[in-house]
């Protein structure tokens, strides 16, 4: 950690500056430029972060020089993390190829769904039980009812499932049908949540918030590691910018941007960024020459009669072609489906 | 609503998106131009909006005319509501002045503090017991200990409290010991918070998300007005945005953006949203100026010292002067506090 | 175009607005709805965008139908274009790779980068020779003997070169010199600069704006093509965000975003938009996958002695094994280099 | 400067920093800390800025401590500055209150509304000759035929004129008919012009890009100023935001900020900020309070016919009584008109 002191700073306010580090346990070094006196301070950076250095008077700035996550660091933990979902495995050169429509609707609709995800390709199903939509006044999902159906659609067609959570009340329910929590974009600092999912032992799919930095992502990621739970997949999809003919702006570069500073496995969802079923194909081969570990995308038979965000769906004759390039892609890039 | 028909739609995708409209009980009125076909629907649109209209074959755009919310509206609830804290009266021209440290520390502290802020012209008192904090390592807060002081804070000084809530499951233990339940900006879509606060007939004091519009603000406070209860106050507190050198970009056109549209009251947070303490006098006046019913700002008697935030908060002397600018203003724009 | 008029807009009201659209020359077509009144309006969409009907008394709403470009439009102009510049295509299965320095430094270092690139497989050699530098105590380009410079490299090694044009008055000294112009982010709205090339034969590089979306940057083009100049190849370069771990945030969406509104080709520049060189080849595999025409790459032998941009310039190696990784990425997506 | 190694450095690496440093005329202090080695760099960091440090192997982070602008730094020039249109001051406890239409129309439009700004209270007249528009089928302007209507209505009416200029061989033209260049928020970064501008003596008022952070804004007035031109208005006109229902995102604190960074008067303008008339008057209301030192307003005598911006346009009698309100306002806070 470095302390810029202002340029008018007084030799009492840098000796209280010196005396706080030392009362907090750090040792100061002080280095006296042309136009600044800096402070080095030298200890365990995670503790140091949490003082508040900047209220001290004569502080101009405080320069943290190491990152403030530990677990999902690549510092303490330089191989790939992968991420065993049923029988299924995400990261360390395996793709995890999630598919479904955006809510569960009815058995007969997610059956069908379920079937043509997974001729084509798809490993895990998706559908949400509990939507967190915009409106109240939108459908909410089918609750406790969806996850049976979702249960007995995975099963019947040899996948494992995905489902949102988005209330710590729901996490023992959840936990019986599901093979993978997903916490949304909404929820990404739920932190109640986070914790409560940490406590299980079952992976986590966590979707980065619209307004969360790599480094925020990270640090929910944190939360859930911290608690004990090492099972976490995290997932791009798409944050809020002015560009207004798109629902979201798809950061892309978070995927080797996060590969860089952690190894948690990182898939990325181009419905949910892009909103717009022609530049879904699209930015899904982009993601696997990205070096994403995965697809999230949502797949409906009908869209247009969908209760949830049927605009943004591929039919599953749309997602079969995908599916077909993406298998060509994943093998030009060393990972296997 | 409008939909406008691709340029080559076929005689077969008009007549199959007429007939959906009769489907869905809405009646459709057709309208050829040069370029393009349009088609009105006539019917109740906040059923409308919830249907995936765009993912018709041969639809281009939705345009929707109306807005999504109904409760929160002005149009149907013409006049200022105003919202009943404890004793004190927020919005119709009565300003809500809350101030109070970041998170509750111990009784001594928030004592101290809830008495300078009181002396200076607060009205109410904030402090937090759960705090929702980025990194998993730092201060989360005392809990129901913070709760009891923050009480008996209030009680010795005269002012009823606000303090955070960030899970359904804290509703009844917070509803015990507070005035107003706080919805923070991380969790203004935490939709079953929502609801669980409406559930409630207690004042609930709403921020907006850092990736959240004014639209999506309001769409949160109709989760609560839904649930019946009417008493919701609006908090404007910075968006995220690419400017680095405050920690959050005030959005003040928010104020008058949000009473256009809406008869609920709004303050602003001009702490959260610069994360500057030289910033925050200038902020609050403008607040006042815009037309804002309140102003919130954290306040510590020793920053440096704080365990959350504490590099955002003026010292109680600069918040008396505050308020003594606070006060010339309000006069001037026929507010009192 | 559609026209909304608020709930209680009066009869004279409307009547003034049916008057002023007859006035203008189109025609009107009223519709009363259960809570609002709109008009629709049939004529020349482009040239009713110009006026502006949301100032008459009474109307809530303006909704334009159409887009508001037409010479850079798929709709009136269905295949893709090509751009010829020397001897290289872009666009229409060709692909455009773009590489060289930031700034022209001197004939030695250009000679090196340039041989090394050409090795790599590039066919397009850049190098500025007017720099936009955030400072004005940075090194702002060598002028008009840097364009002598790059003009004798691209000679030399068989290569057309690109360099950016910042000053309408430097449009005859720049024609002398280089193959084709290049319109930088900050100078995408530069109006009299568009027109100036718009009025050259000479093809143009037209990056995007960091806060422009993907119809202003249509619409930068169409300045460009409106003057006659029909050589436009589109660049998305990164805009801006909040993210602040990398320079900017690259916009992938934009290429099939793109290329589903207009046939002009687009190259993405991964070096401007992320500013890190480890980021740098994913992002330029993603393009290619993600359908980009080109890909343009600052490389320089020295980064650490670069007088401008040296951080984000991949050195000669890097840039070659990723030009592998690319061949063979072309080939699955059907494109030549 | 604070130069960041990786926690992997070699010694030789570590030496060759050292050597880089010392052979640019620098003098480096090495630190070892328990995870990171850091060096200092003492010496001028302006000129230490321009080299690219990050690009030497073994550096991860470098860390200015200095703002990178010195003539328009509060450091080197303490006291407020004061700059002079013709009779008016702006700055230095005096208001600038520009205000007329967006765009030149015809000599008679412009005079009404001169009449009508001067007697509201208005002290510099304004409106454009050459407009920037994002369609190339847009009015673009009268030119030189403007100038001269808007010389003769600000000498009719004894008011200093202010208007844009978009491309470096107009200065000599508009330097003849106006009182202030006005450089728009689209050309902030258009450094050739601000080189122009800044040869002349003539005031500058320096609007901010709408993806300019208020240091990027800083370093564009340092262009100016750093040619010679000391007269130099700093213009808030709002940033480009997701926020969708405003024109842009009116960033208020830029006020204080700037103000606490930089002596030269900075003014507010709703008008763009917002696009909204309903918007305005709060928001300008709001400037004042946070100590900008004057308002640029738009205002038009028939929106509805204006040639541009027609629908963000005041009328004249709103306009008055906002002006009223300033007036008390302007009392408050210690300025005049």
């Amino acid at each position: 950690m470095i302390i810029v002191l202002r340029p008018n700073s007084t030799s009492e306010q840098i000796d209280h500056v010196l005396e706080r580090i030392k009362d907090l346990g750090f040792k100061a070094h002080l280095s006296r430029g042309e136009l600044r006196t800096i402070v080095g301070v030298i200890g365990d950076e995670n503790k140091l972060q949490a003082e508040p250095l900047l209220a001290i008077p004569g502080v101009e700035q405080v320069l943290p020089i190491l990152k403030p996550f530990k677990l999902a660091s690549r510092e303490l933990h330089r191989e790939d993390s992968a991420v065993q979902v049923g029988k299924v495995r995400i990261g360390g050169g395996s793709l995890g190829m999630i598919a479904g429509p955006c809510a569960i609707e009815n058995a007969q609709v997610l059956d069908t769904i379920a079937g043509r995800v997974k001729a084509a390709g798809a490993n895990i199903l998706r559908g949400g039980a509990f939507k967190p939509r915009t409106s109240p006044y939108s459908f909410q999902g089918l609750g406790e009812e969806g996850l049976k159906i979702l249960r007995a659609a995975g099963d019947k067609h040899g996948m494992p499932v995905v489902t949102e959570i988005m209330d710590p009340r729901q996490v023992e329910l959840v936990f019986r049908y599901a093979d993978m929590f997903q916490i949304g974009a909404r929820n990404m600092q739920n932190f109640d949540l986070l914790k409560e999912v940490g406590q299980t032992r079952k992976p986590v799919l966590l979707k980065r918030g619209m307004s969360a930095t790599v480094k925020d992502l990270l640090m929910s990621a944190e939360y859930i590691l911290s608690e004990g739970n090492p099972q976490v997949v995290l997932c791009e999809r798409g944050i809020r910018s002015f560009e207004d003919s798109t629902r979201n702006m798809l950061d892309l570069s978070a995927v080797p941007n996060v590969k860089g500073q952690s190894h948690l496995p990182i898939i990325v969802d181009p419905s949910h960024a892009t909103g717009r079923p022609d530049l879904i194909p699209a930015m899904a081969r982009a993601s696997i020459a990205a070096g994403a570990d995965g697809v999230h995308v949502e797949v409906h038979s009908c869209p247009e009669k969908a209760l949830s965000d049927g605009p943004q769906a591929l039919l599953p004759d749309q997602y079969a072609t995908l599916m077909a390039d993406l298998r060509k892609l994943a093998g030009l890039v060393g990972k296997t489906m």
